[in-house]
């Protein structure tokens, strides 16, 4: 059971070194129209996208994310929730724009806004671009906004980038699908170290790009080594959200 | 620039109604091979998919989400952040589960389900399925994690039927792409109300399926219907995340 979207979808990979060649007018402007087609929550359209072309605001936001070869990609897109638009409609027809400013609506457009991006990385992939999402926005969300003046009731959601491959990485290992697709409920491990131990030894044949040097470390011991309790300025992104008008 | 990936996002419709078919096994297994592919933040895949065949749980989820057509369809997906796996795999190393109840797990949580739900959906209408996204689940999201017995560090995030179109609608108008696409900062008009006139008046021209002996509203007269300071029980999805033990 396959077709061309499928195989697309079932070749993806994180690509973060692209060519020098840009990315035409004509391909952004048929992923913009993919993006606009994107489902949207009760119609409202509370979501859209930034592009940064400006290279003082790319170099910011490099900074941000802490990964050179983010400066370096001919696209780079970011992915907002956008309840402003919708407040200011309010706003001039006498309403009160604290409607604008609720829970359902933060997470509508926050849903609204990935929802979008995928649709997006699926359109570049089809076309042969290939793609990086950058949650490392979130290292400062509110240097983001303040980098690009983003207003009340504006959040950054997630950044990506776009460009023609200049590498040709593995496809990475996912778990069994049948320890993430359950039925009617949660379906608990006794062990999951154990359960993961096929997974785990597959994950160390995987090279990763970024140290094409070493294999990667087991699955588990990703989990050990990326989630600690250490400060994390992530940690604050939701307050942003809520210093940018949000009632969450 | 076209092809038959970028036609199908373009000609995306929520489908509601669905043919008594069944969505082969088959099917579903290339759509949940779709799913694993997606990217996943940090690599982490804490995010995953609930099959609900239970007629009494889809019973229950029906009346949450107060859409009668959710009943009827063939298939039900729950999309959730789940950090329960990556916690427990710390407490069996002797480390702090708390390192997986972070804001940023709930945030990239998030925003993965997000990113495999897109991914779905064009898996399935590239297959000639229709879906319809329910974010009707947070009309009570603590009734669904109750209903799936959901444990402590998985969350719901946005609900799915597939199936056999069994209704033809037209594309929903979307306002055009440059209000929604920016570059290098927000560009806000000075008013939205008549910069939206047009694209007001195209949707008046589309009718809704759910009530198809009229024409819908304007685009900023359903701003105004659906955007309002009544009480209303999605504000509080976010608190339930609390309670589910993530610390936001």
């Amino acid at each position: 059971m396959s077709n061309e979207t499928i195989s697309t979808q079932l070749r993806h990979r994180t690509i973060r070194e692209f060519t020098t060649e840009d990315v035409s007018d004509d391909i952004l402007d048929t992923i913009y129209d993919v993006a606009m087609q994107t489902a949207s929550s009760r119609g409202l359209q509370h979501c859209g996208i930034i592009r940064v072309t400006d290279p003082a605001l790319r170099d910011r936001l490099t900074e941000i994310g802490r990964q050179e070869y983010v400066r370096r990609a001919p696209v780079y897109l970011l992915f907002i929730v956008d309840a402003a638009r919708n407040a200011t409609i309010l706003r001039e027809h006498g309403r009160d724009e604290a409607a604008a400013a609720r829970t359902q609506v933060f997470v509508e457009g926050f849903t609204d806004a990935c929802l979008m991006a995928q649709n997006v990385v699926v359109a570049a992939e089809s076309l042969g671009l290939g793609a990086n999402y950058l949650g490392n926005i979130h290292n400062d969300t509110a240097g983001v906004i303040e980098a690009l003046n983003l207003p009340k009731l504006t959040f950054p959601v997630v950044g990506m980038t776009l460009g023609w491959p200049n590498q040709d990485p593995q496809l990475k290992p996912r778990m069994p699908k049948h320890f993430r697709v359950m039925e009617n409920g949660y379906q608990q491990q006794e062990n999951w170290t154990e359960a993961l131990a096929e997974y785990d030894a597959e994950m160390t044949t995987y090279y990763d790009l970024r140290d094409a040097n070493r294999r990667v470390d087991s699955f588990t011991n990703q989990v050990l080594g990326r989630l600690t309790t250490d400060h994390d300025p992530h940690d604050e992104s939701l307050q942003v959200a809520r210093a940018q008008g949000f009632d969450i």
